[in-house]
């Protein structure tokens, strides 16, 4: 098991405003998978399992939107984070997307190609 | 309301390593804070606050400590994220810790000295 988190590198960030918008992104797919079934199965044996997150980068906006399309036809939890754009970046502005807790081989059809941020 | 989690500095981590350390203490956080009468309301109205973050930093492991016994003794929900040391840090190293969510002044008492990431 494991839960995708995927940032933008086209937009500036520092390192403590990633680090925020990637713990949205992991709080907001942890409470939308609780009580859904599979997806709460597979949220459960992720946090059996040390809650194991990668956090990965995309170099645009539309390439990450279309793996995010990809991982909820798969039938994949998912999640957008739009940020609120006091500081850094512009108001409204997608800065990464998650996908998960789900299983390795799920996930990694749709991001195994990706780098490590 | 805010969540803050403190990382590490004197320790290195690349900035995929800071933010998944980040999201691990803010998924435990919520975690620990649901159905747990006053963090549960904190929780609540955090999250309706579109549940804001602040990551801040720290340079050592005593001075990382010391703030999260006075949170704890101020009756703050707070975690200490110990790394599985797969990549980058020796196994079992701390390398972030959190409070909250709570209200700001509560954890301003705590943290206000510090910087962000």
């Amino acid at each position: 098991m494991k839960m995708i988190i995927i940032v933008r590198t086209d937009i500036e960030m520092g390192k403590g405003k990633i680090a925020a918008q990637v713990a949205h992104a992991a709080v907001s797919l942890v409470l939308a998978s609780m009580g859904r079934s599979t997806w709460n199965q597979w949220l459960e044996a992720w946090l059996e399992e040390g809650q194991p997150k990668v956090v990965l980068k995309i170099s645009s906006l539309s390439e990450l939107l279309e793996r995010i399309e990809r991982a909820k036809s798969q039938g994949l939890q998912t999640t957008i984070i739009t940020d609120a754009g006091r500081t850094q970046v512009e108001p409204g502005t997608i800065t990464c997307a998650g996908i998960g807790p789900a299983p390795d081989n799920e996930i990694d059809k749709i991001t195994s190609d990706l780098k490590l941020l």
